[in-house]
């Protein structure tokens, strides 16, 4: 087992200490009787010189880039930077190709030329200390997150992937066959046991994979992603639009000032502050007549796209913004009206700036039936056969379901937005579909 | 928003002081000219006295059980108890309707004889104070192994669910269409993307849904599960076991330690120190030959069953046991054979006594490209379409895999193990497929 890591040969160990390490090649170079490597590992790289006198030298000066190795030599401190003197260099798993760019050499990996080449070979390309920057992001990201709600006394309620109930149109899910006579779907949002559940523990939340059966038309889609649901009792839009504040704010500071690293390795200066309560807010109307005042023809009842949100944003000086009553024609059907304004949904969804569009959206659920039972049949969810599947969800309706509502946020959404990354595909580890035809 | 929680009653106001809470009707009683019920909420219960004065007192006679609502009143102590003198009670949201036994009522709910029923109803049942309990365990003991692992330096690598790569044989796994002419399948394992993210952060796990379509035969296997799985570079199969038993007792107390009151309800006193390292072993071979001395049948290469590890931990004490180097024949491809004896694997499973079933595996994996191919030919796997698919993972053994190896634990089999639950699907919160056909 490994004991020592690269990070920690500049306290851990004395000068000319003898230690063993292990890590990757990451670059060699020749010089008279020596040759010299760069060691990278997990935590940083160090440069390691090699005597003409080791037995293997004449291979090791054939060693490809990422092949594995263990070293063993003394720590040694030249031109004031630390090296390691090898005495054995043992090849534990040899590279016997090469791929350019070199995973780990530095190069904008993001750039869209690289795009098809990086997707096809993601299994290579997580080396490199980019993408490696964002997952290890992501991994905190995902941390404080639970963190945040387990210290608010909410209770992780895990929710099946393999459900019944769509939040969206039917035919925007995966379908696959539960047994020879059954459908069954992948979950597109946990909404459904997150609100059975309020009755017991009130304060709930969820991370889950969800999914969409819609190829991706944009730069913020994604067939399967990472979902944090949150569903409270007792509560209204405004508490709920607290809480999301509270928590966006207290978990991505948590996740940015603990990621130094990462962050300067994505050349990332990102203020936290961004996040800080309270933000600003608009109605959808308003927003509509904001794009009709800068020449932009929209239809009231349609979803924002990006190009309306960046208008939007600029016109609020290009910070969070929330967009208040979303008409219920570009809303889920769970999600309780306006009593006043009966074509409006008591929703609330945050926008952000320079075109990375919506974090997260906050609602109030419908918990009245005949309300529920009018929304099913206004989205299509009305069939004999889906009243059957929605059944126990109308039903708990007439069992004591008190006044609640939700946030919705997707997690590879937030984490573009704080690192900038250009495709919120960036934010996953695999997002294409590996192992797929040539021409799927 | 509430405010005040049932269980900061005692403390957080003084007698006679006025207070609002939310809750749900438990129970109710009339005696002369007052009413009496017990509201409950996620915290705890209080009874609360209703005087004839108040203005819907005949209504509030005839609310049913599991009735959503809001109490304004005065806090008094009688007979040594805190209880509630209603001021105003209001009916926020009204149960239509009647279950028996009552959610909240104190039933034995794991008893074979409610099964049924309760899977049925479970959107309903989650009400009820012993699934309340174990939910609320097992959303503490997910954090603790998060805790555990981000702690120790662990990259938290999400996985894709849809994925071409299956631990298990093909037809044992869901399929589902990804486009036209593309299928796609719900994951058994992510050890193929884990394996990937071990030569860039070294030290990896994921927590998230597994899926088998097969049929449950046993109080152990579910479709849709939760999976923790870990990989670590540059270890063998002793360090896997070392950190196996470091990780699972120290995740496992501290859940155990910060559940007092839901171990309390389900009247479970678990000592943290059943899992105290180091545990006893055992291999594969003497484990048959033990089961041979007993009389029971068992052909050398099989799976244990639930009565061989009866058998066996009773053999040993009715403690948690390693069997190391299980058969290839009942392992999956990835894992490393034994170079001294090619018909078993570099593993060990760590079986729990009393017929709870395995826990967790570990496993060296293989980094040998030759070796590979033979298990994947052994086991079904290689079908030129299914060599394509698998292409990408055999290549990383060209590219500088070092030896590495992993843990992978059933979270809700090591939650049964604890609470002692007759079935592993009483560790989930929707066991049962919902909206399905009455007779599927």
């Amino acid at each position: 087992m490994k004991e020592l890591y690269i990070k920690e040969l500049d306290y851990t160990t004395p000068i000319n200490d003898y230690i063993e390490l292990f890590g990757w090649v990451k670059s060699k170079r020749k010089l008279k009787n020596k040759m010299f490597f760069d060691l990278a590992d997990s935590t940083g790289e160090v440069q390691i010189v090699v005597p003409k006198e080791i037995s293997n030298y004449d291979k090791l000066c054939k060693i490809l880039p990422e092949s594995a190795v263990k070293v063993k030599g003394k720590k040694i401190k030249r031109n004031g930077k630390i090296e390691i003197l090898a005495l054995e260099v043992k090849n534990l798993a040899n590279a016997t190709f090469t791929i350019t760019p070199s995973p780990r050499t530095n190069f904008n990996i993001f750039d869209n030329k690289y795009a098809n080449h990086v997707l096809d070979n993601r299994h290579l390309y997580l080396r490199n200390e980019k993408i490696s920057a964002v997952i290890s992001f992501k991994s905190k990201f995902i941390f404080e997150v639970h963190k945040y709600f387990q210290e608010k006394g909410f209770v992780f309620l895990e929710a099946p992937v393999l459900t019944k109930l769509l939040l969206y149109d039917d035919s925007t899910a995966f379908k696959l066959k539960w047994s020879e006579s059954e459908d069954v779907w992948l979950s597109q949002c946990c909404t459904f046991q997150l609100e059975s559940a309020i009755c017991s523990h009130e304060k709930v939340y969820n991370i889950t994979p969800s999914f969409r059966a819609e190829k991706s038309r944009s730069n913020r889609h994604l067939r399967e992603y990472t979902h944090l649901k949150v569903e409270i009792a007792w509560v209204n839009l405004d508490d709920l639009i607290k809480l999301a504040e509270d928590s966006l704010y207290s978990f991505s500071k948590n996740a940015i000032i603990n990621s130094n690293k990462e962050l300067e390795t994505l050349g990332i200066d990102f203020n936290p502050d961004v996040f800080k309560p309270p933000y600003q807010k608009t109605t959808y109307d308003e927003a509509v007549e904001i794009l009709h005042s800068k020449g932009k023809e929209f239809k009231w009842g349609k979803s924002l796209s990006t190009s309306d949100e960046i208008i939007l944003t600029k016109e609020f000086g290009d910070k969070l913004l929330w967009v208040e009553g979303v008409p219920c024609s570009a809303e889920g059907f769970p999600f309780k009206r306006n009593p006043d304004n009966l074509k409006i949904t008591r929703t609330c969804d945050l926008i952000s700036p320079n075109g990375f569009g919506e974090l997260l959206g906050t609602a109030e659920k419908i918990t009245d039936e005949k309300e529920l039972l009018i929304r099913m049949k206004e989205k299509g969810k009305a069939t004999p056969e889906q009243l059957k599947r929605y059944q126990w969800y109308v039903d708990l309706r007439k069992y004591g379901l008190p006044p609640h509502g939700g946030i919705g946020m997707g997690i590879e959404r937030v984490i573009r937005f704080i690192l900038k990354l250009p495709h919120v595909r960036d934010a996953m580890s695999f997002p294409r579909l590996y192992g797929r035809s040539p021409n799927p």
